[in-house]
């Protein structure tokens, strides 16, 4: 059941089979500082509400808040540190309903959990599954920020399961 | 109909009332370079075959390829650009089926366009209505390389449409 190599001595590497909906992955924590927010804005999400307190203030934001994109993006992060990163992963065809909750600001820490909602062979690959998770996203104070489901696809055992 | 300040006097300043289903907009073209996919896959999406030629080439994208997030956000700045920058926009609930059609590898120029879908005024908020986009990316090859629905909540003008 355990594999040895390039995943941490700790955690266990995951094929698809072991995979079942109902299991729950806790991913970690990240912190959002305000100069990530405003680097990733520049970048990609330019509007003034990722970009200036002011203007975030004036929005229906409340303040300076990270681009959803940027939101999306760590919640990949803790995706690949808590489970992608110790795994057969070999991609995903694309993700279903993200949904933007509530604002993530400066000084906030999104703590990340993925729960497994299906499972199937591949039909097109025998030697592969599809795995769908659901990626929600906490803040400090529990409140839910974001929620997508991800349909990612794991190599099987080799030799069958 | 034209708002001088901000926005580049050459494009004219979008209201929800200027949206109607079945526009389109082009958003222009962005070039994807090695350095880029491996910079962002670094912070956010470090899966081998996003940060190694070789691990690229090894997997099934058959060359090293830019995160689907990544891509995604290439698309949000090609949106910025090409539309939301200058427009009303207040922000978005979130994402409706991102799929990913095609790698997106170093060397790839992806150009945007964003089809209305859907217009609606927003019940809850008397003075914004949604306004659903679809995004389309295609590589230098005209080939679709990732789609979004987008929902996205734009000012009314004051005073009516």
């Amino acid at each position: 059941m355990f594999a040895f190599g390039y995943m941490s001595a700790m955690k266990q590497y995951l094929y698809f089979e072991d995979f079942e909906a109902g299991q729950r992955y806790d991913l970690g924590s990240i912190a959002v500082s305000e100069d990530a927010i405003i680097e990733f804005a520049s970048e990609f999400d330019p509007q003034p509400f990722h970009l200036d307190p002011k203007a975030g203030s004036d929005s229906m934001l409340g303040g300076l808040a990270a681009s959803g994109w940027h939101t999306a993006c760590l919640g990949m992060k803790l995706l690949y540190d808590g489970l992608i990163g110790h795994s057969s992963c070999q991609g995903s065809p694309g993700i279903n309903t993200l949904s933007w909750k509530r604002p993530v600001m400066p000084g906030d820490t999104l703590t990340g959990t993925a729960e497994i909602l299906a499972t199937r062979p591949l039909q097109s690959r025998d030697e592969m599954g599809l795995v769908t998770l659901l990626v929600s996203l906490a803040n400090q104070d529990k409140a839910l920020v974001a929620t997508y489901e991800n349909p990612v696809m794991f190599l099987k055992r080799k030799g069958g399961a």
